[in-house]
């Protein structure tokens, strides 16, 4: 069977380039971009294959006719065989997805490029091969940090006003925003990201020179301007429901904390919060009235999935790592003796030491003692032979 | 110094009885009742020395001349000494309060009646010597299970609408509905138990004979019919800002579980969540919108103490140990092969099990025994050489 491989004449034709610059970068690079046609988000074999023998080589063995061929340590030679099974069909899907991604000015990005966001390499083998990616390809990287802000699409008023508050503060700080691009909190998370000027990031679970949802056209070429989207499917590539989950790994993946604003019972972006417990990223959910159906996720997961309460920018900072929390306010339950002695006084009549120990169940050399302590507090005085509290302010 | 004694002849005149009925069992239950006016809540020492001595010795040593009278282990001299300066300002508190408790048909409920809540002896030393009580005294007992609901006084529309609903459904269970009579969320939770006709009962921080808060008073009257008023202090006692916060801790060990509804960030109620969270009770707390200051407690509870988030009457059942949980809805994240079998299929055209391979990624084989497997579902058929969804219902 003829195969796809990393031949320098396909590189220069699929890149757009003369031969003679061919190096091996750019067929590694290549090589890449062809695996993200021929296999489905997070195939484990073709990682394990990669990470083994580099893309290049890797790709040699698809067409070869050696059951064996390019069999490597971890994999086992009958999911290799269903495997390369699995990628045949999809030889012919190559060529127009690199002019789909000329025509629309797409990049690849792969792990050798500075913009690759290595917080996904914890996917392991389950790793994206390579993104491509239309815009500032920098903040990808999210050098500054990065939170997934995700949610409900049929989101409320409440909800998306809560996205855009963390979205907008996590933005002032340089914090990427990720999230998908979906209508409801996502959208709001991304929009608020923009207005402040902050870097965010839509990952796709189509190609990136389909706008989706449709609705959100102008949405993307915005963020297509100023900020970035991604997918790990090559372009020309139609969302499926299989890609929309797996693209919420990648969104888990790519930042340092995902929190869930508002959530139906069974959102989708409970799967995002899943992948971050998986990952073993910190996860939040903001609370939200219980009588709402949109906050009902969000509670099943501060319920079953041990996620934080999120309220506001802060604890979100703090969820991240990005700041250490505020020592907790003292003063509640504080139940001392001053206490009992101060509600043992009156604001209308002066109390005798005696009385006031009576009062507060105390002994009176001790409620003595303690009446002296108070008197030095603005609003405790001494009165003739006794004692009382007085108005202040 | 003369002091307060359970001899029989003031036993029967407290108790409006002819000496000649006053045996052991009443005089200790006076002897109580004369340490509840001694003594402040929670006083450890008292009930450190009635542990070992019973209420009645214990009563004894109090105007005893010699400094160690009644010195029993665990208690230092010292200590003693101090507490026995405090209680004896108090001697001249004991018989008004018995002809308070007389007037308005206070019961003193001690450890040894049917009725006494030993759910409070988880305090130790610190649980009080007895109950003043009135209305249904059996309810304090609450043989089938009691739930602390407690909130702000300041509470919202919502908030008391959650703590109707909550104390309504553990009404309907006979769970009695423990909380403090105050405005707002206690008092919700009251009403809701009384209209339910379950058993209720009103924790007050002064003495049952004084209904507080004021406006209160025709709620308290409700509870003293067919609920039940309780307090560790004796009749005519004020409420006092210490006294608040030791009542908290009764209504938390009165309880199975403690379930904050709404509270400020400083809110009373956060003391009773703490307290509960102290005695190693299940502790809860209903969220709410962030932006609301009246749930920023109940947020707090959740974030630093671990509270668990309650959203209806079956979460609070289960967090009191009184229902199993539902086993979770599965189907979240449920991506396998079938679901990707499923996304390359189409409602419009017919496709090939070869087309259907390509664009799952998938071996054709495997996708044909897959196609196979979907077709026993209702909305997947053969259509010709190929297969095609339709639309179902």
């Amino acid at each position: 069977m003829t195969c796809e491989t990393a031949a320098p004449a396909a590189v220069a034709e699929a890149l757009g380039i003369a031969p003679a610059r061919v190096d091996d970068e750019l067929r590694e690079r290549y090589a890449r971009g062809v695996w993200s046609c021929l296999t489905e988000p997070g195939d484990g074999v073709a990682g394990s294959l990669i990470a083994v023998l580099g893309a290049v080589e890797a790709l040699t063995c698809v067409g070869d006719d050696d059951p064996d061929a390019g069999l490597v340590a971890g994999v086992d030679a009958a999911a290799l065989r269903r495997a390369r099974a699995r990628w045949r069909p999809r030889m012919g899907d190559v060529r127009p997805a690199f002019q789909a991604a000329r025509r629309c000015g797409a990049r690849l990005i792969t792990p050798a490029d500075p913009e690759w966001p290595h917080r996904v390499d914890d996917l392991g083998v389950h790793a994206p091969v390579c993104f491509w990616v239309r815009g500032e390809a920098a903040q990808l990287a999210a050098p500054h940090g990065a939170v997934a802000i995700v949610g409900a699409r049929a989101a409320s008023g409440y909800g998306q006003d809560v996205a855009m508050e963390l979205a907008a503060g996590m933005s002032a700080d340089g914090v990427a925003v990720v999230s998908g691009a979906a209508y409801g909190i996502d959208g709001a998370a991304h929009r608020a990201a923009l207005a402040a000027g902050g870097p965010t990031t839509a990952v796709l679970a189509g190609g990136i020179d389909r706008p989706y949802p449709a609705g959100h056209t102008d949405l993307l070429d915005r963020i297509a301007q100023v900020g970035v989207m991604a997918a790990e499917v090559p372009c020309g590539t139609t969302p499926t429901k299989w890609r929309f989950l797996s693209r919420n790994r990648l969104i888990a993946a790519m930042s340092d904390a995902t929190v869930v604003v508002e959530a139906g019972w069974r959102s989708g972006s409970l799967n995002t919060a899943y992948h971050a417990g998986d990952l073993g990223r910190p996860l939040g959910a903001v609370p939200g009235p219980v009588t709402n159906a949109t906050s009902q996720g969000c509670h099943r997961l501060l319920r079953e999935a041990q996620a934080v309460c999120i309220t506001g920018v802060s604890d979100l900072k703090e969820l991240a790592g990005y700041a250490t929390p505020d020592a907790p306010a003292s003063g509640d339950g504080h139940t001392d003796d001053l206490t009992r002695i101060r509600d043992a006084l009156s604001v209308r009549t002066s109390r005798s030491t005696e009385d006031v120990a009576r009062r507060s169940g105390m002994a009176p050399a001790e409620a003595g003692a303690l009446l002296a302590l108070l008197a030095l507090e603005p609003d405790v005085v001494r009165d003739g032979d006794g004692w009382r509290r007085c108005r202040v302010g």
